[in-house]
């Protein structure tokens, strides 16, 4: 019936999405608590602040204090982001994260022109510069990331070849630089996104790259994300971005209240009731998942914290049935 | 890539899931004004008001008075629900109804005894007597219904080896009484389907009985709900239940903040977006959305209300390319 991966694994972006878009403010040592909390459920990778400008995002003030209150469990790679070199520099002085460099190209050159103040050719020259830069550095790159790749606000509908064509552009520079990447990420940054397109674009670098690691990132913004998410699946994708809770929202959407990247419990759940494997366990997640909307002091999108797991109500009906 | 339809049929539930569901009290006038603005988005089939006893459901004691007021639109069925006799009397009563009947079947034992106080083997035989009164009325019965077709609560999985047999005993009826049914709906009653469920159980139905006419009642309990749609769309599914909004809710939930039936617009701009007509105006059902979380007072679970269209995006970026 289909390409269903056996394992997926999972890059939760909770903490940096929420701290990030949450008006806040939330205190360091309630931020701390989430993450130590998520370290304990077989996440492997978790983003969890961003060295940006503390005026223009409030919310990451105390990224650092942040990070010196985690505590590290092994088999985690904790990650930052940063969008420049001084971002990058605060990261490494933390001497407590992973750090991996990651190169961004978009779909969307009106979206490039609005964000970076640059066209798409010359923002492609920046990331070879970019990816030269991290190498004198001694910083991996595993991770490249095409934003507005379904559909931009500003420019709308982006035709699948422009992706194939920038698929070959990172795979170009990743084999001229020697760079091992481990994913290139589809993002559907804005929202655009509907199962069918995720099927025909992943087909569509498929057929021209059949060896590309692709990953998705997929904002929930249309409510679109688990079936987008389940699209992926089904053409074989076996890494996904993805936020407890669904923390973090779209500043792109109609309003404030809608969502942001698809979230992890529900991804998760999906993926137990049909056989992939994530590592991630369910209950403890959704633990994490109820603990986020303490934190932040508001309901938050995701579905499973409310609808509780089928997990859950087996083992009822196994105990009535054994009572 | 797939069977997807051309075309579908929504029958638009909201209206009766979500006054029954509601702690409520809604005013009278504000039921009729949000279902008389239904009656102008395209949707051709509404169910509005549930006759049932006013001491279990507060939220309906007022139903003969909604019908009363409506405006009837050319076109559009108006639908009422009943649990018995006397309720489609009241209905019958009302002079203002499309009296459609329906015969009600279930995959799961404990269910049945549990809500109907009868086994399996007892309520199939009682929805053969219901038929046959339907008929001694003049009623058409339009609908057959599948609960817990998905899993259940009480019961645990449910084989789609199962539900097969039922389909075959509902076409048997059919025959026997020479009952000319628009719809066997599947329904996912207490939110237990993934989209590969759904795949396998339509298929298993399909490979059996290749022109059973198929509808999916999808809870989205677990946030399932968009993806289970578009699982059925692939498989050729051409008739949903869906709730404006996302209106109702879920008593089988973990708890009461779960969402209820698979939200209308969320579903229709799915379609717009791949191609299948539903003859919806998706900006008219949105600005209903937006109504009935006014009316109800509280945010309801939809997604396209927050994230908006893409239709208004792409009109805006076409404009802002002409100017």
């Amino acid at each position: 019936m289909s390409d269903l991966p056996k394992h997926i694994e999972i890059r939760e972006e909770g903490p940096r999405e929420g701290f990030q878009y949450e008006p806040g403010p939330i205190a360091t040592e309630r931020k701390i608590e989430l993450i130590d909390r998520l370290s304990d459920t077989g996440l492997r990778e978790i983003q969890i602040v961003s060295f940006v400008n503390p005026k223009a995002v409030p919310g990451m003030a105390d990224a650092e204090a942040v990070v010196a209150g985690i505590t590290r469990r092994p088999g985690v790679h904790y990650l930052g982001l940063w969008l420049n070199e001084k971002g990058m520099e605060r990261a490494v002085a933390t001497g407590k994260l992973d750090i991996k460099g990651s190169i961004l190209f978009s779909a969307s050159e009106r979206f490039t022109l609005r964000n970076q103040n640059r066209t798409l050719v010359e923002h492609e020259r920046a990331q070879h510069e970019m990816a030269r830069r991290y190498k004198e550095l001694g910083v991996p790159i595993d991770y490249a990331l095409i934003t507005a790749a379904f559909g931009c606000n500003f420019e709308g509908d982006v035709a699948a070849s422009k992706v194939v064509e920038i698929v070959g552009t990172i795979l170009a520079l990743c084999e001229e630089q020697e760079i091992d990447l481990s994913y290139i990420s589809l993002a559907d940054t804005m929202g655009w996104a509907t199962p069918l397109q995720v099927k025909r674009l992943v087909g569509a670098v498929r057929d021209r790259y059949p060896d590309a690691p692709l990953s998705l990132h997929l904002h929930d913004t249309r409510g679109m994300g688990i079936a987008n998410a389940f699209a992926g699946l089904e053409m074989g994708v076996a890494h996904f971005d993805a936020s407890a809770a669904g923390l973090g929202g779209c500043p792109f959407a109609g309003n404030r209240a809608a969502a942001g990247n698809v979230c992890t419990e529900d991804l998760v759940f999906l993926c137990d009731e049909i056989g992939i494997e994530t590592g991630v366990d369910l209950k403890a997640l959704v633990d994490c998942a109820i603990l986020a909307e303490e934190v932040v002091g508001h309901p938050l999108p995701g579905s499973i914290k409310s609808g509780g797991t089928l997990r859950t109500l087996r083992q009822k009906i196994a105990a009535g049935a054994r009572a």
